[in-house]
Formats: C-alpha cells, structure tokens, sequence
C-alpha cells in the first residue's frame, strides 16, 4: 500500500516498529504494530512505542486529509497526551478517526489567511477488540 | 555499560532508535539517540521518537533507583505528556533528574503498605545544547 511504503521510507521507526497501514482514508486511519519489536522487559508493549504509534496514526490522518486538498504545509506535532489505560500483551492497533468537517473548513480557511493553524486529534489503541490507551495530539500545520 | 545493555535486549525498539546510556544514577539519567533511525520526512526527529526516547529516560531512571533500594515491583507507565517546543534536526538527548528524597520516600513507603505507589517524573529533550521538548509522565509500581 503506498502509505504504508511512504510511512517506511520516510520514517524508518515506522518500518523497525513493523507498522502496517490497515486503513487510511481521511475520515479513519487503522495502524497495526506487532508485539515483538515492540515489546518490554515484561513482555507487554513499551510505553514509548505505545506512544509512537498513536502519533503516526493521527499524523498520518493529517497527511492523507491534506493531500486529498491539496494543501502543502509542514506538519509539526505541538504537544500530546497519552493515557495508558491496561497493559498491552500482545499485537496492537491504532485508530484515529477524524470526522469533523466544520473544524476541518475552519483549518484551511484559518491556514490560508495566516499561513499556520491548529488541529487537534484524537486517537486510541486497541488490543484483543478492547480499547486500552488513548492519544490526544495537537498538530501544528504551516503553510 | 550494562543499563545501555539492558535496554537495549529488554526493550529491543531502543536498539532499533540506536539509544545510548551516557548516565544512568538514580539521580540522572542521560540517554543519546542519532537521528537516522528516528528522522521524518522533514528530516527532523519523528514526534513518536521524541516521546519514546524521553519515556525511556524516565523509565530508567525509575528502574536504577528501584534497584539501588531493592525494591522488586513491577512498573507501568500510566499517563504520559510532552511539549514539542521546536523541530530537532539532528542528534537529540533525553535527560531525566530526580532528587526529591521526600517524594520517594513517601512512595517506597506507599508501596511497602498498599503494595502500590505512583510517581511523577519530568524529563527533557536537549539538541545542541537547548531544551527542544519536555515530558511529565506518571508511573505506578505495583508490589
């Protein structure tokens, strides 16, 4: 899938953590990551991992939204929260799911007057069909 | 060193990120990590880099301080936030000091009596010499 190779080649974290692009359209993006690579001195995933997949999900969104527009600007993240709600004992999966086209309008429109506007995404990871983190990002976009 | 060995076999993404130990006391925790393994397409450091290094700083610091008091307890990393101030175009470190003697007392303490005790720990980011993003991350110990 292209946003799976683009994701490898640009960010080889990406391809080290075995991330696998299971969906990315602009309303969901779906990451997969396997245990094994990911894994901590008490066989559930790392934390920092953990943390590096739900960025990339929501990142990712962000890419794919903004090349369906057409709009060219570098994407920076500004700050982000994690809550880590159980461990993770096996493969896992990040979801960030964007649906909001007022908020969405109000980006562009704010990115075209002053070169620079604010989006904030969620995002959560699941293992075994069960919600067991969430990610919340604010992504700074500059035109 | 052996902390630089023990990560990097107990927690194999800090092997694939290329992170190295260059202090690891209960009061300080230094680690390094070159940008090739973490870049993105910007060639600046990934946003999941960042957040997975200064994680591991924090974890480390925790685990050298835990062994010093031979305290067996397993650790979860339960809630995690960082500030991205500005891009990393290279090289980065991650830096996290604890001295606050009373703090850990009173979580040794916690941990000896309900067999469970959380504690907050900050970390930095540093790139040529400047703090370029902070961490505050909450982990329990569970006895």
């Amino acid at each position: 899938m292209a946003v799976e190779r683009y994701l490898h080649q640009q960010i080889p974290l990406s391809a080290a953590m075995g991330v696998r692009v299971r969906m990315a359209t602009p309303e969901r993006v779906q990451l997969a990551a396997p245990l094994a690579p990911n894994v901590n001195h008490q066989e559930t995933v790392f934390g920092g991992s953990a943390a590096a997949l739900a960025t990339l999900s929501a990142w990712t969104l962000l890419h794919v939204r903004m090349a369906r527009a057409q709009l060219r600007a570098r994407l920076v993240i500004q700050r982000s929260a994690m809550e880590y709600e159980r461990p993770i004992p096996g493969d896992f999966d990040a979801v960030c799911r964007f649906s909001d086209e007022l908020a969405w309008e109000r980006f562009r429109a704010t990115l075209a007057r002053r070169g620079r506007a604010r989006l904030t995404l969620r995002a959560c990871l699941i293992h075994d069909a069960r919600r067991v983190a969430t990610f919340e990002g604010d992504f700074v976009a500059l035109g």
